[in-house]
C-alpha cells in the first residue's frame, strides 16, 4: 500500500498537522511527517517531492501558513496528487494561505481543503488511495456510517433532552 | 482503468468544463459530464454520487457557482475522493463558490482547486487515477516535461527577440 | 398553529441555538431542534426536510457554519421557507457560512439572516406564521413596542446620568 | 390571498426587479411596486411600512444596493416579514448592500436573499405566502417538480450529445 | 456656539462613545447623548433629527455597529452633516458597519471617520463648528501643535534611550 | 461666504470630481480645483493645505485612488475639516482607497463619503458650510425637498405604468 | 553598474513588465528579462536565482498573477533584494497575487509594490542601486523633480481652464 | 557604510520594530530608530526624509498601522529605496495599513512586506545594502545556511521522534 507524505514548513503547524496522523493512523495508512520550508530549506523540499514517488509515496499533505507557497513548490517537482492545507496565523488568519494554495496556476493543480482542516486532508488522502484499494474503501465506507451515527446519537439526545438539557450535560 | 465523473450545477458552466474534459481526452481517460443541480434535482445528485464507486469511477469533479454545494453535497454521498471547482459568475465572482467548497466541516473533504480552473481539476484527477496506474504516471511525467519545455521555448523567444519584439510577434 | 423545525448542523452550534428557541417560547410559538449535518447524515437531512410540512412546520430554521450547506440542502427538499442561519467559526468567523447561505442559485431561495443572529432568525420565524395569525400579528406588535420601550428607558436614563454616570452604574 | 408590497429605493434597480414580479405573476400572487428611497422619501418609507399589513400585504420585497438601508427601514416600521434583496451597484459590487441587509442588529431581523437574486426573492415571498395557503403550497411544489425536469432534460441532452455537441446546439 | 448631538444605536456602544465626549468637554463644545436605533425606535430618531438644527445642534455624530442604519437615517431626516462613527462588534468587526455608513446614495452624505475613531469623530465635529468660530479654530490649532509636541518628545525619548530602553521605562 | 477647496491626486480624476464642482455650482458656493499629488509634489500639498483657512476656504475636499494619502496628507497640514473622497482605480476598485481615507490615525479626521460619491462630497461640503450660514441652509432643505419629490414622481410612475410600461418608457 | 532581472511566471504578463522595462531604459540601467515559471521550470528558476548576483544583478524583479509564488520561490534561492510584482488576473483580479506575495514568513522577504505597478517595481529596483551609485541617485532626483513639474502643469492648466475646460481640451 | 533608518509612526509599534533592531545589530549594520507621526508632526517627517541620504542613510523601513501614509509620505521626500511595513492594528487588524502602504500610485514606490513582518524588514534592508557590500552579501549568504541548518535540523528532529514526541519535548 502506497504511504502518505506530510510536508509542513513549520514546526508550529504540527499541532494542526497532529489531526490528519490521527486519521492515518485510525484507517492504518502509513506516513512521514517532514518539516522542510520551501523558502528556508527549498533544494530539499524539491528533492523530497521529486522522489516521492519512488519513495512509496501515493499522496502529498502539504501545509503551510502566510505565503504558504510550499504545496504548490512541491506539486512543481512531482506528479502525484498533492493536497494543500492551509495553516491559520498572523494578521489574515488564513486567508492568505487559501488564497496562495488554491489559486495554482494551470498546469500544476493543488487539492485545496479548508483552513486548519487537517483532518480532512487525512481523509482526502484516504480516499485518493481507497481509490484503487477496496479494502480502505470498505474501511471508508465504514468511517462514513460511523460518524453518522455519531450524528444521529447527538440527535437522538437532543430530541430528548431539549437543547437546554443537552447543553447541562456537555458542561 | 477508472473513468471520472463530470458533475455541473448547472450548463451555462460547460464553457469551463470543457478544459477539464480536453485534459481528460488528452491522457486517454474516460469520463461522463452530467449536469445536475443539488438544490433542483438533489435526489438524483445523491443517487450519482452513491452509484459513482460501483459504477466505475475512480474521481468526482464536481463544479458549481454562487453557493456551490454541489461537491459538498456529492461528497456527502460518496466515498471516492472529490474535486471541487469554483465557478466565477455573480456578484462576488467565484469568491462565494471558494468558500463554500473549500471550508467543509471535518469528516467530508473536498479537495478544491482554483476559480474556474477546470483545466486543473482534470490534471488533479489524472494525477488521483496515476497512483496506481504507472502508465498514466508516466503519460503525466511527460505532460510535465512537455509543459516545462513551452515554457523554456518561450523564455528563450523573449532572451532573443526581447519584450517589445515579443509582444509585436504575438499580435 | 404552525410550529417552527430548527436544523443544526453541529451540537456545538446550540449555544446560539438556544437564542432562538426563548424567542419562539416568549411568542408561544412550537418548536422541535435538530442536530442533523448535511454532509455526515445527509439522508437524515433529507427526509426531514421533505416531511417538514406534512409534519406540522410551517417555517424551518437551519443553522450552520463553515461551509455551511445546510440551509441550501433543507431547501431542496422542502416548499416551506426556509432561514439561514450562519454560525460564526474557524478561521473566516462566518463570512464564509454567509456567503454559503445567502448566494443560493436562482429557484431554491433561503432567507438568510446575520452571522450568529439566532434571535432574529426566531423573529422572522414568528413574522412568517404572523402572516395569517392575527394573534401572534398583536403579539409581534406589542414586542416591538416593548423593545422600543426599553431604547426609550436608556435614553432616558444617560440623558439623566450621562455617559460617564451610566457607564458607571453599569459595571 | 395576502399580496406582496415590492418596494425599491431607486428606479435604476427595476429591471432586476422585474424578475421578482414574473415569479409573482406566475403564481398569480397580487403584488405592488413602490419606487421609495429610505433616504430621500424617508417619512413616505416609513408610512408605507406601517400601513402594509392593514392595506392587505402579507410580505414586503424591499432592494437596494450600496449603503442599502431601504429593507432595514421598512422593517423597522412593519410586523411582516421583510425580505431583503442587496442590489450589485457601485464599486463593492453589492458586498456593501449584502452587509447593510443581512447583519441587521438583534430585533428587528430582515431575511436577505443573494446579491440581485430577485427570482429568489420572489420565490420566497411565495413560500411565506404558502405557509397557509395550500394551493400556493401545490403550486410551488409543482414549480418544484418543473424545475428539477428542466434540470434533468438537460443532463439528458449533455449526456447524449457530449459537452461539445451541447455548447454547439446552444450557440 | 453650535452644540453637538451624539446619537447611537446601543448603549453597549458607550464605552466608545465617551472618547468623543471627552474631545467635546476639552475643547468646550456642548454636547448631547442620546441612545436611540434606528430600528427598535425609528420615529424617535426621525424626530430627533428634523428638529436637531432648530435646537440648537450644529453636527450630528451618529455611532452604530454591525448593518449601522442609524447616520444615514438620521441623515435622511436632517440638513446638518452628519458624522458616522463604525462601531466594531460581531462576526465582521465593523467592516459591515463601515460599509452600511460610508456607502450612502447620491443626494444624501454622511461624513464617515474610522471603526471605532470616537476621538477623531468628536475631533471632526469640532473642526466642522470652528469654520465660522475663530476662537475654536484657534484651539484646534493649538491642539494640533500640542498633539506634534507629545510626538516629538516620544521621539526624543526613543532617541536618547534607544527602542529597549524605551520599551524598559513604558513597562 | 466660505470657499471650497477640492485637490485630487491626478487628473485622471477630473470626470467625477465634476460632480462636487456641479453641486456646489448649484448652490452658488465658490469653489477650487487644485490637481496636486500628495506624493508628487509634497511640499506644494503641504503648503496649500496650510493656507487654506486663511485664503478663505471653509472646507477641503481631498480625492484620491489607491493608496490615497492626499487628504490625510491635507489635514495633518490644516485645521479645516477635510472631506476624504475615495476614487475608484486599479485592481481593488477603490477599496484600498476607501481604507486609506477613513482609517485615519486619532488625532487627524477626515470625514469620508463611498468610493467615487463626488456629488455627496459636495453636498457634505455645502451642509458643513450651512452650519452657520442660514441661507445656504434653507436651500440645502430645498434641496432635500425637491429631491424627495423627484423620488415621489417616479414613484407615481411607476404605479401608474407598472414596472413593464415603465422600464419601455425608460428606453 | 549592477543590472536587473527581470523573471515572469508567464508571457501573458509582459504587457505589464514593458513599464518596468522602459523606467529602467529610462536610467540607463541594464536588464534581463527572463519568462520562467516557478511552477512548470522550477529547476530553472532555482538555478537562475543561484547566479543571480554573480552574474552581475544587483536586484530581481519578479511578476507573477493568482498563486504567484515566483519573487518567494526567487527570494528563497538568492540572497540579492527581490522586488514582487503582483499580476491582476483570474477571478480574484491580484488580491491572491498580492498576499502570495508579501506574506513572505520569517527569514526570506519579498518587497511587494503594488498589483500590475511595473512602473514603481522598476523604479524601486533603481533606487536600490542608486544607494551605491551617485549618478544614479542624481538621475532619481531629476526624475522626482521633473514628475513633480509634470503635476504642477497640469494643475497651472486646470486652474487656468477650470475642469469642464480641461476635460474638453483633454478629448 | 551606509545606515538603515527606521521611522515608526506611533510608539505602540516599538514591540514589533524591536525585531527590525535585532536583525540590523546581528548583521551589524548601524540605524537609527524614529518615532514621527506622517499625520500629527508632518513637517518633522518631511525634513527627515529630505536629509535622509545625505546623513549617511541607504534604506529607510518606515512602519505604520491604521491608514498607514507614513510609507508613502516618507517615499515622497526621498529618493532612497522606502520598506514599508504594515502594522496590525484596529478593527482591520492591518489589512488596511497593507492597502495604504502597497497600493502605492506610479512613480513614488514602496516596497511592502508583510503585515507585522518586522524581521523581514530588516533583511530586506540588509539586503539592499548587500548589493554593493561583498562582505554584507556574505554574511547573508551565512544567514541563509544557518537558516537551512535551523529547518533540517527540526525536520531530523521529528523524523526522529514522530509528531507527537516532538510535540512532548516542546512544552
Amino acid at each position: 500500500m502506497h504511504k502518505v507524505l506530510i510536508v509542513t514548513g513549520s514546526d508550529s503547524d504540527l499541532p494542526v498537522i497532529q489531526e490528519a496522523c490521527s486519521i492515518l493512523e485510525e484507517f492504518g495508512v502509513d506516513y512521514s511527517v517532514r518539516v522542510l520550508s520551501a523558502h528556508r530549506a527549498p533544494d530539499y523540499v524539491a528533492e523530497l517531492a521529486k522522489c516521492a514517488r519512488e519513495n512509496g509515496f501515493g499522496v502529498i499533505i502539504a501545509a503551510a501558513g502566510l505565503a504558504a507557497h510550499l504545496p504548490g513548490v512541491v506539486a512543481a517537482h512531482t506528479t502525484l496528487p498533492v493536497i494543500g492545507l492551509p495553516i491559520k496565523s498572523g494578521a489574515l488568519a488564513g486567508q492568505d494561505a487559501l488564497y496562495s494554495i488554491v489559486q495554482m496556476p494551470p498546469g500544476v493543480p493543488v487539492g485545496c481543503v479548508g483552513i486548519n482542516a487537517a483532518r480532512n486532508a487525512g481523509l482526502l488522502a484516504v480516499q485518493i488511495l481507497s481509490v484503487s484499494d477496496s479494502s480502505l474503501a470498505e474501511a471508508f465506507c465504514e468511517f462514513k456510517r460511523a460518524m453518522q451515527d455519531g450524528v444521529l446519537r447527538k440527535d437522538a439526545r437532543v430530541q430528548k433532552t431539549g437543547v437546554k438539557g443537552y447543553l447541562e450535560a456537555s458542561k
